[in-house]
């Protein structure tokens, strides 16, 4: 049987959300989580709109599912984001215990990788999954922005 | 002229915050942000009453501080906090740039400085401000919780 519920078809919803950071003018970067093939959470940075460094696609998408499963552990849990995530990002998903982290283009400079982030032993990574959608996108951003 | 705005006598403020998440059965971490002697910002660790990782002291202060201020970038702003800052929350703070912090107790497990988070190159630190203090309160915490 096929399966249709890939690591591409939930990016490609979380690629909709930086989209939509896009559109406000915010450094575009999509979060969602999912449980089970089902979306449980979706968010985009909005650190201009709030003023808050805090208000990464991440953070959004750690505290909404959180929310929604009444518990502040992600076990079972998988985050799609289309850019690497930060130190502060991998930090929060460190203490939610997250099972799986898919992230689409990596971030050479800020990335928690190159920063050298702990993440929790429980958790698992995939990455470069529609890296370049992402990696497109931020570029479209960041040369728009130099007009 | 004597000065009392000592950093002792800012970290007692943070240190009465964290008393008040002791008393919510939250592990006791406090913190406030100052601006020219002045408190923009109080809070306390919130994890467990909001089921969210990402409601530490610090990160609530850094959004309450952003708020105040109007802007997200906390100049002139110093984070004083009970407890060292995890990956989590320095990596929120290089974002900020903060112009200092001030911690009580280290954590030699999963604060930052053990993990190598980084922060940003316009930060500056002071460690060990009422230290005795925080651990002591940390100490009592963790006594209580496993009687």
């Amino acid at each position: 049987m096929i399966n249709p519920f890939t690591d591409e078809y939930f990016m490609k919803k979380a690629l909709q959300e930086a989209e939509m950071a896009f559109e406000k003018g915010e450094i575009p970067v999509g979060a969602i989580v999912v449980v089970d093939h089902t979306i449980i959470a979706r968010s985009h940075n909005l650190t201009e709109l709030l003023n808050d460094v805090t208000a990464h696609a991440e953070m959004q998408a750690i505290t909404a599912a959180a929310n929604f499963i009444g518990g502040k552990y992600l076990k079972d849990c998988t985050l799609y984001v289309t850019l690497e995530p930060c130190q502060m990002c991998a930090g929060a998903l460190y203490w939610s215990q997250i099972s799986k982290i898919v992230f689409g283009a990596s971030d050479a400079h800020r990335g928690y990788e190159k920063m050298g982030t702990q993440l929790h032993p429980k958790t698992t990574v995939v990455r470069g999954v529609m890296a370049d959608e992402a990696s497109d996108l931020m570029k479209r951003f960041f040369a728009e922005r130099r007009k």
